[in-house]
C-alpha cells in the first residue's frame, strides 16, 4: 500500500466541527496520472470507512487504461480520511501537545472535517476544480458533502450506494460496533492493540450488513447433508474477516470513523437535506445496488428526486453493499457513460 | 416470572448430543388451564432465545379466553430450555461432580437436547400426545425436530418465523456474538456477571436482525431537521437493549444458547431435509412474516414445499422477526382457523 505514498504536512491548525483543535495534520494521498495543463482533469475519489489512499489497490479493475479512473486521461486523487491510520492523522498519531499518541484521547471527527481536510490538500496541490469527485458508502458522504459546501469545485459528482444522511438502523449498526469494541476491556489503553478483540468482532458485524443473506449463503455453505453439529463453515469465515482488520488497523481509528459515519447529514445545520439537495447545480450519477442492505436502493430516492440534475440508476448484484467493490465492470459502463453524456454538452 | 413456575428435578444422567453427559437436570416449566380427562387437550409451546416458560409473560396476549392458547380449552405447557437461566439446568446451575456452578465449562447443548428435556417433563406429566406443538424462531426448531423425531406425539404442529436450519448467515449472525461475548475479557471468571458488557453488545447484534430497517427507521428517528452532531437517538436504545438483558440474562447461557441454534438442521444425520420434511405427517401451520430479516418467507419454502400437510401463510407485518411477538391478533386469526380446520377432520 506504502508504494507512492505521498504526505503532505499541513502546520497550522485544524478546527474540528466539534470545537477541538488539532495543532497541525498530515494527510496521506495517491495520485495516478498526470495534472494537464488545463488543470481539468482531476478525479478525486473519496474512500470507505477501512480503505486508505491507494484507490487501485482496494478498488481493483478501475485505475487503468480505458476504465473511468483511466490514468492516462485523468489526475486521479485520493486522500486517507482524518481519524484512520494510513498515513493521515488519527489516534495513533503523535499529539504535538503531548509527545504522545493521542488513542482515546483522539477527538470525534465527523465527514465534514474529513472534507476540510481534503480541501487542505486540493489546495496545496493548487487544485481548484475537479472533472469529478467519486465516492462509495462513506466515501459518498464525503462527496456529497464536497459538492454542498463548495459548489464550484467538481463538475460532476458520482454517488455509489451512499445517502444523503445516516438513517436509524445503519446508526445502530455503528453503535453496536462500539459496543463490542468497548466491552473489550483493553478498549482504553494506551497502545495500538487496546481494543483489537472487540474491533475484529466488530468487523464481523459490518460484514453481516456488508454482505447481506443472499451473499454468505452463496459463499459460505456447509456440505450438504450436514453431519457434524459444529462447527460451522461462516464461523471461521468470521473469525477471519475480524482477524484480518485486527492485522491491520486499530481500535481507536475504527471507533473514531463509524462515529464520523453517524455524524453525517447533509441537511444538519442547514434547514434540511431538501433545500440543500435541491441547490446542487451540477450532474450528479447516482448508483445504488439492487441487494443492498445497508443502503437500499429507495435510500437513494432522495437524492435522485431532489437533486436537479441527477441521474439516477439501479446496479443489479448478489453482493449487497460490497457490491461497489466487486461490480466494477457495471461501475465502469454506468460511470463512463456519464461522463461522455455530461462532458459532451 | 417466577409465579407459579414449577421445577422438576429429573435424577438421571442425560446424555447430551456431543456425548457429554449431566449427571440431572432440573426442567422449570408453566402450565396454564387443565389437562382434560381424554389428555387430549395440551398445547405445548417452545420459546426462543432468551424468552422463558411463561407465555402468559412474553407472548402478550395469547393465553387468553378466546385465544389460541385459551386456557378454558387447553392445558398449556411450556419449558424452559436446556442451557437457559430462567430454572431449568444451565451454565449457572451447580454442577454436582463439583459442587459450583459450570460457567464456561458446561457442555454445548443442540436443539435436539432441547427437545429431548421436553420430552422427559411430558413423561413426567403423563403427557403422551399434544393437541399441537406451536414454536416461533428457536421455539420453532424445537417444534419441528419433536415432529420429526417423536411422529406420534403432537396432532399438528405451527411453526412460525423459523426454519428446517440455520442458513449460513443467520449463523454469522450467532458467531458475531459469541465473538463478541469473548471479546469481553472478563468473560471465563467464574461469576455471573462474567462477560456482561460483551453479552450487552451481542444482544444488540440481534436486535439489528429481529428488528430490521423500517422498525427502526419508524420508531427510533432523530428529531428533523437535525441540529446535533452526536448522539443519535438510536444509540442510547441499542444500550438500553443491551443492559435489560445484561439485567435478566448471563453470557454463558447466551452464548450456549446461539450455538444450539447453529447446531440445528432437521436433516442432519438423517439424509438430508427434504426426506424429514416428507416424512411428517400430520398438519403443519408455516407462518413467515413479510418483512423478517434472519428468517424471510422464501426461507420458508422447504417446509412449505415439502412438509405434505403443510398449509402455509406469510404474514404481513412491519416488525420484522420480532412481528411473532407483536401481531398477535394476525397470529390468531391464522392458528385459530388452522386448529378450526384441522380439528373438524
Amino acid at each position: 500500500m506504502t508504494q507512492n505514498l505521498k504526505v503532505y504536512r499541513h502546520q497550522a491548525p485544524v478546527v474540528l466541527e466539534s470545537g477541538a483543535v488539532l495543532p497541525q495534520i498530515d494527510i496521506a494521498y495517491h495520485t495516478f496520472g498526470s495534472l494537464n495543463e488545463e488543470r481539468s482533469n482531476v478525479i478525486w475519489v473519496l474512500h470507505a470507512l477501512t480503505a486508505n489512499s491507494d484507490v487501485a489497490d482496494w478498488w481493483p479493475h478501475t485505475v487503468e487504461q480505458g476504465r473511468f479512473l483511466d490514468p492516462e486521461k485523468y489526475f486521479i486523487v485520493c486522500a486517507n480520511v482524518l481519524g484512520s491510520c494510513y498515513g493521515t492523522t488519527g489516534p495513533l498519531s503523535v499529539n504535538p501537545a503531548t509527545g504522545e499518541a493521542w488513542y482515546d484521547d483522539f477527538p470525534r471527527v465527523t465527514i465534514r472535517d474529513m472534507v476540510e481536510c481534503h480541501r487542505i490538500l486540493a489546495r496545496h496541490l493548487g487544485i481548484d476544480h475537479a472533472y469529478a469527485v467519486i465516492g462509495s458508502s462513506m466515501g459518498g458522504y464525503q462527496a456529497l458533502e464536497w459538492v454542498v459546501t463548495a459548489p464550484d469545485f467538481a463538475r460532476r459528482a458520482v454517488l455509489i450506494a451512499t445517502g444523503s444522511h445516516t438513517r436509524p438502523w445503519q446508526a445502530a449498526f455503528n453503535e453496536t460496533m462500539r459496543m463490542a469494541i468497548e466491552a473489550d476491556s483493553t478498549y482504553g489503553e494506551r497502545h495500538p492493540d487496546a481494543g483489537a478483540a472487540g474491533m475484529g468482532a466488530a468487523r464481523a458485524i459490518g460484514l453481516l450488513s456488508y454482505r447481506g443473506r443472499y451473499a454468505y449463503d452463496l459463499t459460505q455453505p456447509d456440505a450438504e447433508p450436514r453431519t457434524d453439529i459444529f462447527p460451522r463453515r461462516v464461523h471461521s469465515y468470521q473469525r477471519h474477516q475480524g482477524k484480518k482488520l485486527m492485522d491491520r488497523f486499530n481500535a481507536y481509528s475504527y471507533h473514531r470513523l463509524c462515529s464520523a459515519v453517524d455524524s453525517h447529514d447533509v441537511g444538519r445545520g442547514r434547514g434540511g437535506r431538501e433545500k440543500v439537495l435541491r441547490s446542487i447545480d451540477i450532474p450528479v450519477l447516482v448508483i445504488a445496488i439492487s441487494s443492498d442492505l445497508v443502503f437500499p436502493p429507495c435510500d437513494h430516492a432522495d437524492m435522485a428526486d431532489f437533486i436537479p440534475r441527477a441521474d439516477y440508476h439501479e446496479m443489479h448484484s448478489e453482493f449487497a453493499h460490497d457490491g461497489f467493490l466487486i461490480e466494477y465492470m457495471k461501475l465502469n459502463d454506468l460511470i463512463t457513460d456519464f461522463f461522455n453524456k455530461t462532458s459532451s454538452k
